[in-house]
């Protein structure tokens, strides 16, 4: 095992570059250090030995593109990252500021230590790595770094449609989110999907006192809830016509693998902040991976201070996100939510903030069980496949416009505390992540050239 | 009518008297000028002729007495008031400071001069007035003058209860709030009640992502709006066992009482902001006198600020006021709304925020109608009798408490923006104010000395 060598050697090193990209601010929400970052992950791709790179700029970041190219027999796998942050608000929670790496008790502490730049630096250090153990990779390498992530991502999609050829590749690896409790890593197969709407129910142009013109103006926030409650019925399902339509049942292969994964109630009751839930662990990755959910992110209307004030709200607004699961299509769901709406209460006005496509990669392909295998002895922990992340990437840009097997294998520690103060990655878990890509590449080159993934 | 010959003459004098009063803050929920307040009121009524005058101190802000005593035989009529104010702000909206009145095409403008230094003032300087144009009153005059009406009369029901003998009379008289439409002057023959509740929901002890934890972690304002649902039907009939139970229909001379009211419907829909309501006089009416109200005067939970946070809420709280009609208690409707909580979701906290009882003086008592033709002959307009007002009053602490009749008189312009900056008081109303003050005093005193009111 050459490449564990050469990361042994290297730690110090490894680490010093890592602090730099932390050091540097990228937050894209504020648009702050933003191509000051992308030249620095341009820099890291070369100083990796990857000779053909490039700055492509975009409506609003630009992405970071990157090619070790082999053979044209050989395999290709595409490494997808992102080189942007979130804000680090609110920073006086932080114990050591947020751009100013810094390490305790066997942690770096940054904003951007677990997401993402941890983890895309590790799979950039284990491509120096193996070139620097083996001399060459044994396969075709593409890195795709965007800038948007954090944001939504909302220009990846068409820079993928753009550059198809360019992208070309046999597979899709990436590292990003947490592993499992424990510190199981796990290779996940998709993600959910997402829609993003708003809802406003407009009632007076201004507040009304609530006892002179009380049961005389109209009260848009009995109007949303009344309207909201012909949506989801006590059990939870959705009453929206066609939500479930095109909800595909998971496959034997699929509850197998569910039912492998390790589960521990408690554990979730801790990580969610509730002890009265109850799951089997059946219904547990059933709920997460399969089913879509109707989520009220946020609901504001009238006066939300201390004590009382005598109002009617001018105005009701609701905050929703639904996490849609396969083959749900979040434009065709906002539709049907649209003409639900059109038909129980005209008069609110419906806004979609976002949406992201549901993306499922087969279990069936035969290098899933190389890659979870890699990530099993790097890490020293039995490791598990997952159907799908409850959460959402823009993983489908892969899957259904690239049409390419796509999977995610997390580094980060569970408690990463990603978009919170004090984010932070297990030093051990980042050389563990640079070796899990080494293993990886090989493992992928080591594939019957005749067989195809 | 020696009476107005006095007002005539003394027209500056008595603004430069209510000058005095708006200049000194007297801002209860910020407890503000307070004690100097109740002092210049105390002054005012000694002033105007008053012998007997007391400030009394209460738990939180004293209660200033007076009392002008003819005979035991004769009528005694209560004028109640109060002397603290809302506070000021937003400040930067004011045209003219608050706390320097200043007059602008025939209004006076600062914070109280409708609400209610205004309208009180008027009611001293009547008695002044009158004792000045004949020698003495016809009648006993009592006042009391609070300084806590603005943060919800909390220490008044105990003051009367303590102070009954003190303040027996057989009438209270009134004068707050703004007349009716075009000027009209209006006998309010009671108020509705008040309940103000706040009821909490909680998920888990922080937000949740609402992707990696969506379908897992409860969400509380999902489990709010479900309870929500069951208190309400889609025609906005109140579904809290119960609650109806002590509604008292209206009598066939309270309907028609309303049928003489002024009604224009364009009126009330720029008023209300609102060019999409329809109501006939009568569902007008009965609406805001003979209905409750179960209002949202705020929802919050989650996110409200722009575009998307995908979180499960980690809690969810509703502000709800009631406004009670008679006989309805509010203590008693309270604990109906926590048993039906209590029913459905158990979980929910649910707080009382405040309480105010309901209050009807009988329209067949006959001294009503020579209230009505005073306001009618000072303003030189027609004037109505409304079986109540839409708001609430502290009222019932006279008719429930002390027993006795109590009508409300407003003498300030419809638009007098109480509670709002620029608040103001037609300089014209403040001095026909007084004359009806004086007028009534009259009426009373002419009232057959066999005759109970």
């Amino acid at each position: 095992m050459e490449f564990k060598r050469i990361i042994d050697e290297n730690r110090e090193t490894y680490m010093a570059e890592l602090f730099e990209v932390l050091r540097q601010e990228s937050i894209s929400a504020e648009g702050r250090g933003i191509p000051e970052c992308a030249e620095l992950m341009a820099g890291k791709l070369k100083s990796a030995g990857i000779e053909d790179v490039e700055i492509i700029e975009t409506e609003y970041n630009p992405v970071v593109c990157g090619e070790y190219h082999v053979s044209d027999d050989a395999k290709t796998m595409l490494i997808y990252g992102h080189y942007d942050v979130q804000p680090p608000d609110p920073l006086e929670e932080w114990v050591s500021p947020p751009f100013e790496p810094t390490i305790r008790d066997g942690r770096v502490y940054a904003r951007g230590a677990g997401d993402n730049k941890g983890q895309i630096m590790a799979q950039i250090l284990a491509v120096k790595t193996y070139i620097e153990a083996e001399g060459s990779l044994p396969i075709n390498v593409k890195f795709v770094i965007e800038g948007e992530e954090e944001t939504g991502s909302p220009n990846l999609p068409a820079f993928v449609e753009q550059h198809k050829e360019k992208l070309e590749t046999d597979l899709v690896y990436t590292s990003d989110g947490p592993m499992l409790a424990d510190g199981h890593p796990v290779v996940l197969l998709g993600v959910r999907g997402l829609l993003y709407v708003e809802l406003t129910a407009r009632g007076s142009q201004f507040d009304n006192h609530s006892g002179n013109k009380g049961n005389i103006a109209r009260n848009p926030a009995w109007e949303l809830m009344n309207l909201l409650s012909t949506m989801k019925d006590d059990n939870g399902r959705v009453l929206i016509e066609g939500f479930y339509d095109n909800v595909l049942p998971p496959t034997e292969k699929e509850l197998e693998l569910i039912d492998r994964l390790p589960f521990d109630l408690d554990d979730v009751s801790r990580n969610i902040g509730d002890d009265s839930i109850e799951f089997t662990k059946a219904d547990y990755y059933r709920a997460l991976c399969f089913e879509p959910t109707f989520n009220i992110a946020g609901f504001t209307s009238g006066y939300g201070g201390e004590g009382a004030k005598t109002i009617i709200p001018a105005e009701a607004k609701v905050k929703m996100d639904m996490r849609l699961v396969m083959d749900q299509d979040p434009d065709e769901i906002f539709e049907r939510l649209r003409n639900h709406v059109e038909k129980h209460a005209p008069d609110v006005e419906v806004e979609k903030l976002g949406i992201m496509q549901p993306s499922r990669t087969s279990s069936e392909l035969e290098f899933i069980e190389p890659i979870r295998r890699s990530a099993e002895k790097s890490f020293g922990r039995e490791a598990f496949i997952q159907p799908s992340l409850g959460g959402s990437l823009p993983d489908a840009v892969w899957t259904k416009i690239l049409g390419v097997p796509s999977v995610v294998v997390p580094y980060a520690n569970i408690d990463e505390a990603n978009h919170s103060p004090n984010e932070n990655l297990v030093v051990e878990h980042f050389y563990k992540g640079i070796e899990t890509t080494c293993r990886v590449i090989s493992e992928i080159g080591e594939l019957d050239q005749g067989y195809s993934i």
